[in-house]
C-alpha cells in the first residue's frame, strides 16, 4: 500500500483514552491523577503493559520517565520521539497530557499491525510530573532529562503534606536505574489539546504552534494598616485590599493598553487577616504576563510596575515586588512546524499557524532537539477543568497528523 | 469630704491592668485571651478573687457571666451596672474589653476604701465571649442575658476545632446554675477604648457616644469561567476576580459618593481555584456598611447593589448577593449620655459627643435599660492589634468619669 494512505484506528484510540479516563475518574466527568499518587502508578502500569504488547523496549529512568522504543532499520540513526504526560491537574480533564501519550501509542500500534518499518527508531515517552500541581514546578522531569534542572533539587521538592518527590517516586515503584540524561534526537513531536479557544473560533482542526510565548511571573506583597472597620473613617485608611483591587484592574487592562498579543492575569490572591470587620493589612497576589513578543512583555511590566508603585504610594500601602520567573518566547523548529502544516494539508484537514500560550514538556525538548507541536481544538476553549473536551474526530485527526509527521521524520536520512 | 472631690487611684488601676495583661501576653506586647480557653479562666479567677477582696457578692450564671454586687442603702431599688469583657481577639490588645471591667472594679475599690454608701446597689459584670472570634457571633452572652438570643443556640456554637461552647464553659468551671436572665436595671454604663482615631484627632479626652451606628453585612458570590491563562485571550474572559476588584473599589468610593458619615469596607475575600495560571471562576467577598443614618445606609446599599449587578453583567460573571445581617442604629439614653458629658465637664476633662462605630455588650443592654458609654482615645486609632494603646492618664480620666456617673445614677431615687 501507499504509506500516505495509512490511517490510525480512531475507535481504538477512543477506547484507549476511555480506559485511561477510568483511572482517577471524578464524579464531575474529569480525572484526578496527581503525579506519583496511586492513580499515577495505575496509569503507568497500564501504559507499560500496552507498550509491551507491541514489543517495545521499555526503560524507566531515575526521574520515573517511561520510554517505549521501537527499533528502526538503522539503529545508529538518532530516533524520532513523541510523548507528553499521564499526570493531571486536581479535578482536571480527560485529554490534557494523556492524549499526547496515547496518540503515539496508537501510531506505533498502527505501524505494528501493518508491519511497517522505519529507517530510524521511534520512541514514546511519558514525562513525570508535567503539571507541577502536586510538586512545583511544572515540567520538572523533562527539565532534568534535558539538562536544564538538577536531579537532586527535583528529588527534594515536597508536596503540601511535606512528602518528598523522591520518596513518592520510590513508593510507586517508578524510580528507575537509568540516568535521566538526554540522548541525541532527530525530532520531537508533542501532540496536545490546544487549551484555548482559537482553533474552535477560527473553525480549524489542526494547530501548528510556531512556538511558545514568553512567560513572566511576579509576586506582589502589599502592607496596609489593620483596624476595626466601624470606628475608622474612610479618610486616612491604608487598605491593602483596595490597593490590590486597583492593581488587579491595571493588570486586566494592560494588554488592551499596550496593544499586541499579550495576556495578563491575576490568578491568586491572599488577604490578611481576612476578617469582615478588620481593614486588610497584608495582601499577596500574583501576576502572569505572556506574549510572543519578549520586548512587549518587558515594556508591559515596566509600565505596570510604575502604576503599582504609584497606587501603593497613593494608598499609603508599602509594596514589595518579586520577579519570580521569566522565560523568553521559544520558537519551535521551522522545518518541523511546516511539516505539521503540510501533513495536515495532505490529509485534508484545515490548519492554523498559531502560538502556544501554555508551557509544555516540548519547551525543554526544544532546547536540545528540533521540536514541533500539534494542537487540536478544545471545546469552548476549556482546560484544567473536569468538563475539558475534544471531539473523537479531532483526537483521531491529530493522531493521523502525528503518524505522518513521525513517519516522514523517521524515514529521512538527515535533517 | 465633698463626694465630688472623690477620685479613683490611677496607679492602682494601672497595676491592675498590667497584672491582667500578663495573662495570655503575646511577644508582640498584646494579649491572646480567647473566650473559654485556659487564659480566659485564669483572668476570670483573678477577677473573682479581686471582687471578693472588696466583699462583693459574686454570682455566675449559666452563660458564664460573672457579676459582683455591692449592696446599697436600699436594696429594693434597681441596681446600677457597669462592665465589659475580659476575653480578647487573637493577638488583640491590652485595653479592649478589660479596661471596662477593671475600671468599675477600681470604682468599687475606691468606694470601699472610703466607706462610701450608695442608695442603689452597684453591680460589675464580665460578659462571656464578647469578641466572637472563637465562637461566632460576638456579644453572645449579653445577648442571651438580655433575652435577645437563645441559650441553647449559644450553647451549641462550635469553634473551628468543633468544640462546643457549652463543653468549654463546663471545662473551665464557669457554667453557673443561675439563669442567664435580665433583671430590672436602673442604668448601665460601659467604659471602653474608642477603637478609632476621632478623639485623638479632635484632641479630646472623653467621648460620649450618642449611640451605635447601624450595621449592614452582605456576602457576595461571583462566578467566572476557569481556564488556562496562557492560551485564553483577554477578550471573552469571565474573570471573577476582576469583577470582584471593580466591586471592591465601588465599596471603597461609596461613602465619598453618597456623602454623610458612612464607612464601607471589604475585609474578607476568597478566590478559587486560586492558582496563578488559572482564570478565577469563583470569588466570595464581604461588604460591611455602617452609618448613624439608617436611610443613608440603605440608599448606599441600593446604589452599590445596582453597580454590582452592572459589573457582573458586563464581565459575564453571574452574581449572588446574600443580605447577611442588618442592625438599625441604636441611640443610647439621652439623659445618661448627657450625664457622662456633664461629669467630664465637672472633672475638667475635654469631651466629645460622638457615635460608636463598633458594637458592644452595651448594644444589648440598651434594649432593656437606660444605657450610655464612655470612650477614651486609642493611640493612632489602633485596635484589635497587639500595639493597641491608651495612655494611663486617659485610662484614669475615663474611670473618674465612670465613678461619678455611677454615683449620680446610684444616688437618684428615680430616673
Amino acid at each position: 500500500m501507499d504509506q500516505n494512505n495509512l490511517r490510525v484506528n480512531g475507535k481504538r484510540l477512543q477506547s484507549t483514552l476511555e480506559e485511561m479516563a477510568k483511572i482517577g475518574a471524578t464524579p464531575g466527568g474529569g480525572v484526578q491523577r496527581l503525579t506519583l499518587t496511586d492513580e499515577d502508578k495505575q496509569a503507568r502500569d497500564l501504559f507499560v503493559k500496552w507498550l509491551k504488547e507491541i514489543d517495545l523496549e521499555v526503560t524507566i529512568d531515575e526521574m520515573g520517565n517511561i520510554f517505549g522504543r521501537r527499533t528502526g532499520r538503522n539503529n545508529d540513526l538518532e530516533p524520532v520521539m513523541s510523548g507528553s504526560h499521564v499526570d493531571s491537574q486536581p479535578k482536571g480533564g480527560r485529554f490534557d497530557g494523556i492524549l499526547g501519550v496515547m496518540a503515539p501509542l496508537e501510531v506505533l500500534r498502527t505501524l505494528h499491525e501493518n508491519n511497517i518499518e522505519t529507517e530510524r527508531p521511534l520512541v514514546i515517552v511519558d514525562w513525570t510530573n508535567e503539571e507541577g500541581s502536586r510538586f512545583s514546578p511544572a515540567m520538572v522531569a523533562s527539565g532534568v532529562w534535558a539538562g536544564a534542572l538538577e536531579r537532586d533539587w527535583a528529588y527534594s521538592r515536597t508536596d503540601i503534606q511535606g512528602k518528598k518527590f523522591v520518596d513518592e517516586l520510590e513508593r510507586i515503584g517508578y524510580r528507575g536505574k537509568l540516568a535521566a540524561k538526554k540522548w541525541p534526537m532527530h525530532a520531537y513531536y508533542e501532540y496536545h489539546i490546544e487549551q484555548g479557544p482559537i482553533l474552535e473560533h477560527e473553525g480549524k482542526v489542526i494547530g501548528a504552534p510556531k512556538g511558545i510565548v514568553c512567560l513572566h511571573w511576579y509576586d506582589i506583597y502589599l502592607e496596609g494598616t489593620a483596624n476595626q472597620v466601624g470606628p475608622t473613617p474612610m479618610e486616612g485608611r491604608n487598605d491593602a485590599l483596595c490597593a490590590a483591587a486597583e492593581m488587579i484592574l491595571k493588570v486586566n487592562y494592560l494588554p488592551g493598553e499596550m496593544g499586541g498579543n499579550t495576556v495578563a492575569t491575576v490568578g491568586e490572591i491572599q488577604n490578611y487577616p481576612n476578617s469582615r470587620n478588620i481593614i486588610p493589612d497584608k495582601v499577596h497576589f500574583t501576576v502572569d504576563i505572556r506574549s510572543w513578543d519578549d520586548d512587549l512583555a518587558f515594556r508591559s511590566w515596566e509600565s505596570l510596575s510604575k502604576d503599582f508603585k504609584a497606587i501603593a504610594q497613593a494608598r499609603g500601602c508599602p509594596i514589595r515586588i518579586e520577579e519570580t520567573w521569566r522565560v523568553e518566547h521559544a520558537p519551535f523548529n521551522g522545518k518541523l512546524v511546516q511539516r505539521v502544516l503540510d501533513v495536515a494539508d495532505m490529509l485534508g484537514y484545515s490548519k492554523l499557524h498559531m502560538v502556544s500560550g501554555a508551557g509544555h514538556d516540548a519547551s525543554y525538548m526544544n532546547q536540545i532537539a528540533p521540536t514541533a507541536m500539534i494542537f487540536v481544538p478544545s471545546i469552548g476553549g476549556r482546560s484544567h477543568v473536569e468538563i475539558e473536551n475534544t471531539t473523537w474526530e479531532h483526537c483521531e485527526a491529530g493522531t493521523n497528523v502525528l503518524l505522518h509527521s513521525m513517519l516522514q521524520s523517521a524515514n529521512e536520512k538527515s535533517f
